[in-house]
């Protein structure tokens, strides 16, 4: 059912698994990938294989340090930039998230709240905020992807707020579209 | 020889001491200070005595915490302002900075950094960068705020690059302002 799929997350599972699902969408325009720990130490070459095939990874601090060896986060994104994809996603939990391309570093805080509930799901949540975006305005240049990535922010800090899907079941895009107004006016200068 | 100083920081040491100081300024017209785990530990009282009367202050999130009792941030500059300072900045370190006052929440990352060398000083550099701004435009209204949390994160970010002040004994005043300029591009979406 999904063979036709334009914008294709590969979650966190099995690099091969990850490529098998990839090799039977027909046509896709984006390609992102998740991964975890797990992976990186007993599949990486299959990772590394799966990286030469999508156009972005989306990954936690800890897995980015793990993978490439460098603790500075700068120096790991542009390390897996090497690897194939044409950006990569780091996100620091509540510290927020880095965008790495050819065009260089985008960084954006977390949306800082006072009732963070459960940060089960955030990560999760962010990707499919950036992915639902992307697919909605049909775009994937830098710009889209800054906005992208302020999308997913947004997206992540409803999820904790609440446990499991609680909070997304209370709202819709307006609600949506009103935390990011806020959020960028909460880090102009 | 700094008792007509307008724009006063007072670093951080026993509160009894910030004090003392701030006693013998003539006429300040922006005071803040700094303080530490130390006297937030055994000098409370005169610590809280001391928020009532500076215009803000500058803690690191630890700090915030112990101080506060309170693990999240936004909650932990809310109880700061409290007691009565215009506003609460907390340092983050590599992940950024907060800026509390009644207008609400403003944040920051931190300057993304291939070449971190030495993070020794890099708080005292970015509250000097903050003083050094609001000193220099002679304002010190939310909008100057946010901008001066921006200088400080700049002016940080220099410190970090080398060890002592071999970095500052380099650069000027238009490398701060071309660092100023890329951050604000590096985190507009």
């Amino acid at each position: 059912a999904f063979r036709d799929s334009r914008y294709v997350f590969l979650a966190n599972c099995s690099p091969r698994l990850q490529k098998m699902v990839l090799s039977q969408v027909h046509k896709p325009r984006l390609v992102v990938c998740d991964t975890m720990n797990f992976y990186i130490a007993n599949e990486r070459d299959g990772l590394v294989e799966l990286l030469g095939m999508v156009d972005g990874i989306v990954i936690n601090d800890a897995e980015a340090v793990q993978f490439t060896g460098s603790h500075n986060l700068v120096r790991a994104g542009r390390a897996i930039l090497q690897m194939g994809p044409a950006f990569v996603v780091i996100k620091k939990g509540e510290h927020g998230s880095m965008l790495i391309d050819r065009e260089g570093v985008f960084c954006l805080p977390a949306f800082p709240l006072e009732d963070v509930v459960d940060p089960t799901g955030a990560g999760d949540s962010f990707a499919g905020g950036m992915m639902g975006y992307l697919a909605k305005i049909g775009k994937t240049d830098p710009p889209a992807l800054r906005r992208a990535l302020a999308y997913a922010t947004v997206v992540a800090s409803f999820n904790v707020q609440g446990f499991s899907l609680s909070v997304f079941q209370k709202i819709g895009l307006p609600d949506i579209a009103a935390r990011f107004r806020q959020f960028r006016k909460m880090i102009r200068f």
